[in-house]
């Protein structure tokens, strides 16, 4: 381990692994933060503590009745409002498939050492609260406005800049997202490790949008300079690249694995036969899915697609496929109404943000036995 | 990748690892396995949702209200029961501190390739249920029973050998365990990934035991010959030792790590000062934890003990520390009530069970700001 003064007093770039072999830390971090299980990908909401968790920090543990969300800044009426205040406000419920822009990660070569995702980071929750918006308009931002910025209470260390997580989003931003301050998950007060006891929800952006354990919104004069919104979440084709920021959520799909499993590697053994294929494709912005399609091998078949449960959430697939004894490599790949299509290989990015390559599943298909 | 051939139909030994760099299949692993954060330590209970998860093979989508378990084999009243049926019966609510029989496995060199847990594999919850031994004792083991086994829905591979996850007790064992037939935690029916509808919990023994999503109860004339009873879960010396099963959990501590972390290294950085150190410590089978020290560096002090909020839960410590600017090297280590005490390096075993070595946790402390 190198020096801890190294580690909080030097602002040195993640490094790059150019090999298929993990970190401690990175190890470190997967058992931390946790993914979905794809089995559940049936269920159109994710179960309850198997939804993604990527946790930058600790988890704030806070005292919901005590707890106060400010408005202040460039704000005409600035105020705090409690949680109390808040609940009775105009409620909706909103499902929402959230998933973290680094999922897939470790697919993009060299790798980026960060939380190593390799497809897991996602899933989909109903989430309560009150629209943020009318909020936003009752504390009135002055003219001088360009911005609205959320702030966490976790705090910590990244790179060496000691921050606290914050994100902003543009006045614009807020007027086109149905954006919810969110106290309730699956008709649950949420759950201290999503956020407790209040959060935003920005359907149809990555995870690093939606800012947990909200403390503070502020209207700004100048764009946010906060780490998570200027330093990470930037698309960079190089280091030195200036970065284009990371918003909607790309088009993507995703398969229930078929058969059972292998404990170690979690290669699949499936029973020669029909085998009901099902699965979940999502795009960002509110695009509706257009078509998934099913490779096997080759070969690609188009999947039946059915009606979103949301706007924001994502659609269910099924596909029924005549499996044949042998080896089999499974894909699946989603095209949304603009005509986006997930591609078979990883776009490159420095960080590995959103990788949406397609999903690959390797199957063993057997006679079937008796 | 092997050929998929190979891993279902070879009954290969885990590969060790002589360095502290990890597989993609450890990686997979870890991301869809998830470990506790040990910021919540404080708490009695683990958040919901942030409970260690060990799954093996794929998390079964059962139907409570389809769901039956069957009592069968050598008892002279077999018979088969409704979730109903054992909601009806008198019930007990258990607080048990669980932990996975992997845990610190990363800490054990060399590293067995598996889930590779470094502390995180253990929490806390209300488990609601009804005590197992009267129903065992109504359905009537024949005069030639030796052992009951439990086999879940649960199925997969594991070197080769496809079987349902099942684990055994003796008779002298259950008469003597405060098994609990489970359909609830934390006063909300079971999570689908905690074994709904129905498990066993086994307090006090690492968490093998404790049966997820429950089928089959068989009384044995023989001993139970099942792969994760009698292959796996148990301590080795060397691959071809014959192996001693493993059963009760370790003496065993862990703090919250203090200040706030480094994202990527979670390495922690502190105000200099008096840092109130909270933390954990349980033991196996019942025995109640009797000391637990700190380390700073190669001095060791006594923490302070609160009592344990049951018998099988772990019990809270605390130490307040007065932090001197620089690095300093934090450990804690339990002793429980039979004069078991925690090592301050990993026990050797073949497939790295059972590693109870004093956590290390790594502190900037810098002079306060302001």
């Amino acid at each position: 381990m190198k020096p801890l003064a190294d580690i909080f007093h030097s602002a040195e770039a993640r490094a790059h692994s150019e090999t298929d072999e993990y970190s401690r830390d990175e190890v470190r971090l997967a058992n931390r933060n946790s993914g979905a299980l794809l089995e559940t990908l049936g269920l159109d909401v994710t179960p309850t503590g198997t939804h993604y968790l990527l946790t930058h920090f600790d988890v704030p543990l806070l005292d919901a009745g005590a707890h106060e969300l400010r408005f202040h800044g460039r704000f005409a009426r600035p105020c705090t409002l409690t949680l109390d205040e808040i609940r009775a406000m105009p409620a909706e419920t909103l499902p929402v498939t959230m998933e973290c822009a680094g999922n897939g990660r470790a697919g993009v070569a060299p790798r980026s050492r960060s939380q190593p995702w390799i497809y897991e980071a996602v899933g989909t929750s109903e989430w309560t609260g009150t629209p943020l918006a009318p909020l936003i308009e009752t504390a009135g931002p002055l003219a001088d406005t360009v911005e609205i910025s959320f702030t966490g209470a976790d705090r910590g260390f990244d790179a060496g800049h000691l921050h606290a997580f914050g994100r902003s989003l543009t006045l614009q931003q807020l007027a086109d997202l149905d954006v919810l301050l969110v106290y309730a998950m699956n008709g649950q007060p949420l759950l201290p490790q999503h956020g407790a006891p209040l959060r935003i929800i920005v359907p149809g952006w990555y995870g690093m949008a939606s800012v947990k354990w909200l403390t503070d919104i502020e209207a700004l004069a100048a764009p946010y300079q906060g780490y998570q919104q200027v330093k990470t979440y930037q698309f960079r084709d190089t280091r030195e690249d200036v970065g284009r920021p990371i918003t909607e959520i790309r088009v993507k799909s995703l398969m229930v694995p078929p058969g059972v499993p292998d404990w170690l590697t979690r290669a699949r053994y499936v029973q020669a036969g029909r085998v009901d294929l099902v699965g979940r494709a999502w795009s960002g912005g509110g695009v509706p899915v257009a078509r998934v399609e099913v490779g096997v091998g080759d070969d690609w078949f188009d999947a039946e697609l059915e009606p979103s449960p949301g706007r924001y959430a994502w659609a269910k697939w099924r596909f029924a496929w005549d499996a044949a004894p042998g080896e089999h490599r499974l894909r699946c790949r989603a095209t949304d109404a603009n005509g986006a299509v997930q591609p078979l290989d990883a776009p490159w990015d420095v960080s590995g943000f959103a990788n949406n390559a397609a999903q690959v599943v390797d199957v063993l298909v057997v006679k079937p036995s008796g």
